[in-house]
């Protein structure tokens, strides 16, 4: 069956069709300023990418678009909308009331908008998606995977904040978690490469992206992750803060005339590693500038490594120890300065790096060596991929 | 010498009066109610405490009622003034300025102040009753000790926040933790009680009490703690909140019509276990409350004890391993419970708890087995006593 895998935001929609035998992604493509004017990127597997100008008042349009690609004579890679089985649709937020992918029926829909104030940017999109999808492919079943879902499994323990309790019964204030897609598929994946069965292992996921999370992977389940209410929470990412102690918003707000509104927007967006270096958000950057001399840059990179390597030593603590510890995503699968950094803390648990393997870029390797007490690996993710079994599982 | 041991509070001031030969105490009170009505509590070693009602509508007539009552021909300790050889202060907050204690001068004085806005409830308080005790007792040395002083020797990458650079370069927004004095003391003691070398140990401080923090003492200096700017970070604590995501205030602020004072004042005083578990901020409470059934105080200390144990395995991680994990402070000393379900986490360390040494209240004791891998203790701590030793070291 080919699954269409979408993410749609608020102003752009990313795609990819995937054949879920051979797991082949037969085209990609991204949609853009939706709402404004409109851009279509649309690559089909082998082929060369084109990008169009094309008018798209809304998602309906912009989808439409992706189906005259993926079914154009010259360039698309199916006859018809009938060799689409079904959609596969990402959903940020689905509270406490999905722990698992579902099809899409309107129960499901008025759930998804039932979370819409615990993300308030992404849900409603993620819905304007599903909904332009349902009038222009009338039949074609589609299947949401939420974010958080994979995390629905840890204990109070590990959910609950220091709040009044009161705000977790009238406003469900707890840590959610996300990455979930990613967090599941690589610890699964880990199961199999170290040949020890998913619900008897002890693994630490460190999603390393732009945004960046670590869990706590037990037996098969989520315990414990870094992002929380929202995905603002644990690491230091590209331009997101990360923990802070909470009274600098107060602090800050005095000092720069902010109100609140204005913080939030100077900690999801102009800090993190582009904060502290003043370079920039991406790692590349900052690798050549720190190789250059720049000092700050070089702290950024400290700061991001010495964060994983605390969350690292206190998941080991949460799950009581640990067998594997994986690194994805763009940092976590490209940057082997970070994947060093980071495991220069970990000698205690008898951690022994590879740096030869650890000096490959991107690739699915055991980077720790043999008699090394935890495996420590690179695994791709896979997010859409992921989906797209989700979906075929529920169609 | 004796030395008059201040910790001055906006409306309080807490006194103890120490022998630095014996460092015996000689008398201890409280004054309370400073600029309301006043009271004064006031106990002479092996006396009966004595409670009287007296006006204070300053620090200034607080601290001449504490040295009258220390010189009272009755119930006094000491015959006049010159028996006591110095007067030491604790100081909340001594930013980047001080990293050890010093001699009071009208240049330190303008270094507090500069500090206020840093702890705008503690350090104005504090100036104000070093400027009490020098116009009462002229001619007598004032040493400040400052709760910060001792975590100044952690590296940037553990202080620096992820947020932008210019924070930090313009309003010195940073990690300082508090609680110094004690992680101080309480680390040196346990070197004393292994029998190894200050300055080639691990050891991680669990400071536990109504405010709590948690830090990583290496080689005999703290290299990273979980208070931040300010002491709202870090654990769960009585009534403070510890590490949220900060993108919870927004969402508070929003749901209860709140501005930022407004939720600054829940994180600091209707949060922590108190906030959880709707029943107390106090441990006892919050035991009897969990054996009779409350599964609130049971969430809570549970909540408050994974975090403790996720801190000691960060901190493990930041040190590259651990000698020594001690406890201290009214819950560290005093709780078998919350000792027990934090090492309850850390078996893959090669912990192994003793039940029965566990089981003692608030006496210096090692409570782990002889072959667990890494010691675990408790150890009271003496924060009056370390303020008294550093004073007499200065003058």
């Amino acid at each position: 069956m080919n699954v269409l895998v979408i993410n749609c935001g608020s102003s752009s929609l990313k795609f990819q069709l995937i054949n879920s035998e051979s797991e082949a992604v037969l085209a990609k493509g991204l949609c853009e300023r939706i709402g404004i004017d409109g851009r279509l990127t649309y690559q089909p597997a082998g082929g060369e990418k084109n990008v169009s100008e094309k008018a798209m008042p809304t998602h309906t349009e912009a989808i439409q678009f992706v189906i005259d690609a993926l079914t154009d004579a010259d360039t698309g890679v199916v006859k018809s909308l009938d060799e689409i089985g079904a959609v596969g649709h990402r959903v940020v937020h689905g509270g406490e009331k999905f722990a698992k992918s579902v099809v899409v029926t309107p129960e499901v829909k008025a759930a998804i908008a039932e979370c819409n104030d615990l993300a308030p940017l992404h849900n409603p999109a993620n819905l304007i998606g599903i909904e332009a999808c349902e009038s222009l492919m009338p039949g074609t079943p589609q299947v949401v995977v939420f974010d958080t879902a994979f995390h629905q499994t840890m204990p109070e323990k590990a959910y609950m904040y220091g709040l009044p309790y009161e705000y977790y019964e009238k406003y469900k204030v707890r840590r959610y978690g996300f990455h979930g897609t990613s967090h599941s598929f690589v610890s699964k994946r880990v199961a199999e490469i170290v040949g020890k069965p998913y619900n008897a292992t002890k693994t630490i996921v460190c999603h390393l992206g732009n945004g960046a999370s670590v869990s706590a992977v037990l037996n098969g389940e989520s315990v414990d992750t870094s992002m929380g209410l929202t995905p603002l929470e644990g690491l230091v990412m590209g331009t997101r803060s990360g923990d802070i102690d909470p009274a600098i918003m107060e602090f800050i707000a005095k000092k720069e005339n902010l109100d609140i509104a204005g913080i939030m927007n100077v900690l999801n967006k102009k800090s993190g590693v582009e904060g502290v270096s003043g370079v920039s958000s991406d790692f590349r950057d900052l690798e050549t500038a720190a190789k250059a001399g720049n000092k700050r840059a070089e702290l950024a990179i400290d700061v991001f490594a010495y964060r994983v390597a605390k969350y690292v030593g206190a998941y080991t603590a949460a799950m009581n120890g640990v067998d594997n510890i994986v690194f994805t995503a763009g940092i976590g699968e490209n940057c082997a300065l970070v994947r060093t950094k980071v495991c220069s803390y970990l000698g205690y648990l008898g951690i022994t790096i590879d740096e030869e393997a650890n000096g490959k870029r991107g690739e699915e390797i055991v980077i720790s060596t043999p008699d090394s007490k935890v495996k420590v690996l690179v695994v791709p993710t896979n997010e859409e991929l992921a989906i797209a079994r989700e979906t075929v599982a529920l169609v």
